[in-house]
């Protein structure tokens, strides 16, 4: 690893595509964006996804035996696996063989190892997943946190902004990022007994606009940063999720109902699925484990190359950004 | 009010389109459904939106002065503002001048007052609203609760289930309606503290399916109810409804794009909005605030005539029903 050449470690047995799609997709991480790849997991299952069998320059094969499946107990199974291509992964990254980690497993043993090999930044209380919800026309909202920490406390909250803040800078360039706290109203005074302490907790950090709402999500201009719990960040980014494929799944159904909308969907085919791009979460990158000592990419499961590759290029923005020395240096001390 | 023909109040008064579309509604939910109306707001402004002044039978004008605002003070208002439509209407179901009432004003102020002039069910802790998630191809399922009880204890999370396989029942003629706790992962032990506590108390209610995600609305076959707290319940709605409106969105100028997608999209836009009134909410009817000792409907703030008929329907089937009883009987005392 080199300042101007990164290095990314790839967790590659985690993932329903797995080792295929993400040796496939660390191969073109390597070619698209120049950046070195380690590749975790069982050497033989990963050269035999190497094209000839031949290693090209940047990418490198660190054989290790064990691997986390996704309907593992993600803690125990973090700290039993010690050999395990995800632990092992969060392990280069620690002892600075690697500038970065991803990996599209099981997500609670990518965060349990990140966690356990990494630790957390100094004054970071828990950490957060921060995740791009897609706004066409405009760059992605970060929910944050997305599900790393359920029954938060308010100063945790605070500080998941404030991850948010610093997250949301190094990603898209933004100078003085947005904050909604998610809450079941606008008006200040709406939201449970967590939401209204840290709606007065958070009066006093830059850039807070007040409480947001799930219909604000995908919607420009509201909050570049959307703060809530890892409960109901959870909830929220599944149930996006959920009404998305639904609508998209009936559209198709749709332009596929008889002959003529199959005539006609040869016209509006193509530039719906260009239009679509802005919604494919392989197309905006992966999740970020942030608050820990070392930047954490957290692909979804169903990942193949193309979202390798995103995850990598996310992986590259926070490394250059150094994400990381931002958030030691600017997120305040809960409590 | 007699045994063969319902009455339902009607809060003329609330709602983005009042009182031009909810006098429409009413008047439309009188000629269709075959129900009495009693609307209640001023009389002037009322009357004003019946074609030639001439009401028909079974459609009846409450006078009442006052008002309540999208933007009031949601539980002070009801207190204060006694003459209001929406509490008038409260009152009448109440008084047993109507067999339910329908409001598309304050959501808060609905609520309020439906708890301050029916009061609620002996035995039922706190209120919950039923809302009804599109599921295409199939019976929508009942959330429940999507935002009337935010800060919940575990015992009212277990009525909220009771409650909700009730209203499943009464309104879709679910045998054996199938519930699910709405959390952060599916396998057992997800969750945070309250879902934990309620999994565990729900292992004894009958269709109990275990947890459920975001990633299960709009599924068929997961769960007919699907239980959470008002907050998270607010959250995953309104969640839902921004991704249909940005999918939709962009569906609809993708259409739009250029002359080819204009002449393809001739085909193409009756298919997509026949298919589309699967997601419409004017279609699937308005929220049910259960627990109280009445039929309340909630309909969304912009509802147009189309929704107040749904709604009149809703509030039909509950009365039929006798969903109130039910809800006596069959909903355990928390605690």
């Amino acid at each position: 690893m080199t300042a101007d050449r990164i290095t990314v470690a790839v967790d590659a047995m985690g993932g329903d595509h797995a080792p295929t799609q993400i040796v496939a997709g660390a191969l073109a991480a390597v070619a698209e964006l120049g950046v070195a790849v380690r590749c975790y997991g069982r050497a033989e299952e990963v050269v035999a996804h190497v094209p000839g069998g031949v290693l090209p320059d940047g990418f490198e094969i660190v054989d290790c035996r064990e691997v986390i499946a996704m309907d593992d107990e993600p803690a125990s199974a973090a700290r039993r696996l010690k050999d395990s291509s995800v632990v092992r992964a969060a392990q280069a990254v620690r002892d600075g063989e690697a500038d970065a980690m991803i990996s599209a497993g099981n997500t609670g043993a990518a965060m349990a190892a990140a966690l356990l090999r990494m630790g957390r930044v100094p004054g970071v209380a828990r950490p957060a997943i921060a995740v791009p919800i897609p706004v066409p026309g405009s760059h992605p909202q970060i929910l944050v946190d997305a599900g790393a920490t359920v029954d938060a406390a308010p100063e945790w909250l605070v500080q998941f902004a404030q991850m948010g803040r610093v997250y949301a800078r190094a990603r898209f360039g933004l100078d003085a990022p947005t904050i909604g706290l998610l809450s079941n109203g606008e008006e200040a005074g709406k939201g449970d007994t967590l939401r209204k302490t840290v709606f007065d907790l958070l009066q006093d950090e830059p850039g807070f606009v007040g409480n947001v709402e799930g219909s604000d999500f995908m919607r420009p201009g509201r909050a570049d940063v959307i703060v809530t719990d890892g409960f109901a960040g959870n909830v929220a980014l599944k149930s996006i999720e959920a009404a998305l494929r639904s609508l998209a799944t009936m559209v198709f159904a749709t332009l596929d109902a008889n002959d003529a909308a199959r005539e006609a969907a040869q016209v509006i085919l193509p530039l719906l699925l260009d239009a679509a791009q802005a919604y494919d979460p392989d197309h905006t990158g992966g999740a970020v484990l942030l608050g820990v000592k070392g930047v954490c990419v957290i692909s979804h499961g169903s990942s193949n190359a193309v979202a390798v590759v995103s995850a990598a290029r996310v992986a590259e923005a926070c490394v250059r950004a150094d994400v990381v020395t931002q958030l030691r240096e600017r997120v305040g001390r809960a409590g």
